[in-house]
């Protein structure tokens, strides 16, 4: 049954798997706002010939139709949207009057591709996404604030170590320039292929493709190969030798991402000149996040700097943008067991009934605990009370209350039972609201 | 410009729009937690064939299909969910096996409808929906649950009064069947229309489609017309005359909803025999809710006791739920100038920068305070101090920060100037995050 109602590319959580989302978008939103980004959603569906341009003739986009469209009706021409970029960009130009620039923002929804079914890609998933952007200028240091920002959310999370890694457009291009190549784009794109091709195809492409010579592809191979946690990069690229004055404008910025943000929160990036990020908008910084230990499911947080993401007759917006792919952090937590929630609902006491006739008297105990934020809820039945700790320990919830007796409160963990007042009684911290912790090693060598 | 990228029935809020929706969903998301309701997300496409079940055919919903599908590639048959009770039907029946009945869920989601362009109907909005559902059978007092739940989250909102009209399927069939209809559903989708057609076209569509005669449309027209806050129905009832056992179980189920919700909740629900729903698959208890003084919008909260919303091989599952018009209800509140947000973001602080050289003491005194959960950003340039507290005054920012100064913090709505230690400094709880409040008359009229 489960596997005729699936729809491959479409995930789904149990309950237990949605909080361990839940907690990750609570996380997310509550640093965005920690930082002034104001939260917006815009629409799910933008016209096609929006969503097209740019050089994103390829992506895959789900039409839509209306069902009983009547036969002269126009097509909309309407699509899901594929990223919350493209509608950012779009929701600036179409409110720009009514927006305070620099416009910070956070976006938390759901986008969607129209992935071949054979490629068990998520066709639906859900990313949290901050830009800044501004009008006509958008300060450096925004580039910076974007890594510390999500930094901060990935460190606040119960998953492996994330570090985020930064290039820089300018240092690229700069560097493919100074060795020769007349279509830095062609070159972008092939070593934006290192991850899944490796490093002797991709040097292939750079000759066949963007026309490089043997050696200005071995320079640009050696150029992909440099990390460092620091200044370091910059000596690495001079060991390779080329140069020229965007190249130099794009280490002076590189330099200032890493070293701003390591200042900030120590460890959190890393300069990796083989982030290329295929998009043909990003202009600067750009980043791509790995998890420590998952490196294989790519990045899961990504994104850059954009001189022009919207323009219009009046002025151009420049941005600066990073984006945490929610659902793909999910699902590796989930299928890799790395997290747990420590129960499946929202319920920290289970009330009991004792006989139908008295489940006001349970209904009155169970207000008394929301009415001070203790969630809890009425046992549906009024089963014996065996059947009702049954009920509480399926679900995980840590206590069972007894009204009407003199130690109305039973810890179901410990089996201990004690006095307690419904008006003044308040569980330790951690047992109000479920918990998502790291799964130990233990714990998952014996799931 | 804004003219031109806008989309008719695909509602977006500005930040200051949003900060209200978001309170909605919020409030909605604490008191459903409070009562125990686990979250859960379905994917936002069904296939045709299952949402167009259930007399449903007439549904406008939105057909997907990818964008660069092959000449040969089936056509999928997926379309956009149009409620969150059909897809979560699918999902007990999918998950069933790792669900635990009762299963409580809420779920906050947006839905799509394929509206005729000209209809000016909203075509994406955003529902929250509680449902309680059982194997086999569901006990009443879950009828009653449902009412008290969503009032509690209406009460807490900066809204006009909301009551919940209930009346009761089983009474309803009851009556129409005692007064000689044959086709009770007819009866049922005629009188649904009152509100629209008004009761003398209502009477003639009882008596032309419904085949009733003229004293029996009399008596329906007489029974929708009947109102109680109390028992006070039961005799309004009786005074029509048509009685019969399925009357009579309606009759005890509708009276233990009023009296059980409004022991709990006082004044929270009405007995109002007119709420039909035009649904097929309700069976007992049916809510709708009217915002008082705006009753013209309709219902902003209605579901009902359904006895077989799923059902399989093994087993099927009653329900009961209730869903609040997110969307709905935040249009008719910023349409209508109801509430404000005090602040357009969600920073309580903006840390003034000197020069751009001190910037990172500026991110120091910003970061103490994120440390202890106050929102802020720092000033994107070192303007000259005015304009920096135009950049707050502008976005309603209440307090600016001045490093480095004896008496760093400005109330910019007092002009007070204070001493204040980064490490310690708090906010009064009203400043700390944006307050929504209900617009008083005075700001209205001047609006």
């Amino acid at each position: 049954m489960s596997r005729s109602l699936a729809l491959s590319g479409f995930p789904e959580w149990l309950p237990e798997g949605r909080l361990v989302e839940q907690a990750i978008i609570d996380t997310a939103r509550r640093v965005f706002e920690l930082h002034g980004f104001a939260s917006i959603e815009t629409r799910s569906v933008e016209p096609l010939e929006q969503m097209l341009r740019k050089g994103e003739i390829d992506k895959e986009v789900y039409v839509l139709r209306r069902l009983h469209a009547a036969q002269d009706e126009p097509d909309p021409g309407l699509g899901l949207h594929f990223d919350l970029t493209v509608p950012f960009a779009r929701y600036v130009l179409q409110h720009a009057g009514h927006l305070d620039f620099p416009f910070r923002r956070y976006q938390i929804q759901k986008v969607w591709r129209g992935e071949r079914p054979q490629d068990g890609r998520f066709r639906e998933f859900t990313q949290a996404d901050i830009d800044v952007v501004d009008r006509d200028s958008l300060a450096f240091h925004h580039e910076v604030e974007m890594a510390v920002v999500m930094s901060t959310v990935l460190a606040e999370l119960p998953i492996p170590r994330a570090v985020i890694h930064v290039s820089n457009r300018k240092l690229a291009e700069g560097f493919y320039r100074a060795v020769g190549a007349t279509d830095p784009a062609a070159v972008l794109r092939a070593v934006d292929r290192l991850d899944k091709a490796g490093p002797d195809a991709v040097g292939r492409m750079l000759v066949a493709d963007a026309g490089l010579s043997i050696s200005a592809a071995e320079q640009c191979l050696a150029m992909a190969a440099i990390q460092a946690h620091d200044a370091g990069f910059v000596e690495q690229l001079e060991a390779i030798g080329p140069s020229n004055a965007l190249m130099e404008e794009g280490i002076e910025e590189l330099l200032a991402v890493i070293e701003g943000a390591n200042r900030q929160r120590p460890g959190s990036v890393i300069a990796d000149l083989r982030i290329a990020r295929g998009l043909d908008y990003y202009t600067g910084t750009v980043y791509e996040t790995m998890l420590e230990g998952h490196a294989s499911i790519g990045s899961i947080s990504s994104g850059g700097r954009y001189d022009a993401l919207a323009s219009d007759a009046k002025a151009t917006y420049p941005g600066v943008g990073i984006s945490l792919g929610v659902s793909r952090l999910v699902s590796v937590l989930l299928d890799r067991d790395l997290v747990q929630a420590d129960r499946r609902v929202p319920s920290a006491v289970l009330v009991a009934v004792n006989d139908e006739q008295s489940r006001a008297a349970s209904e009155l105990v169970a207000g008394a605990l929301r009415a001070r934020g203790i969630p809890c809820e009425v046992a549906p039945k009024a089963d014996r009370f065996g059947k009702q700790i049954r009920y509480a320990d399926r679900r995980g919830i840590p206590y069972v209350w007894f009204p009407g007796i003199d130690a109305p409160l039973k810890d179901i963990r410990s089996g201990d039972q004690m006095a307690a007042d419904p008006a003044t009684w308040m569980p330790p911290a951690a047992d109000l609201t479920p918990q998502i912790r790291a799964t130990s090693l233990e714990q998952r060598s014996t799931a």
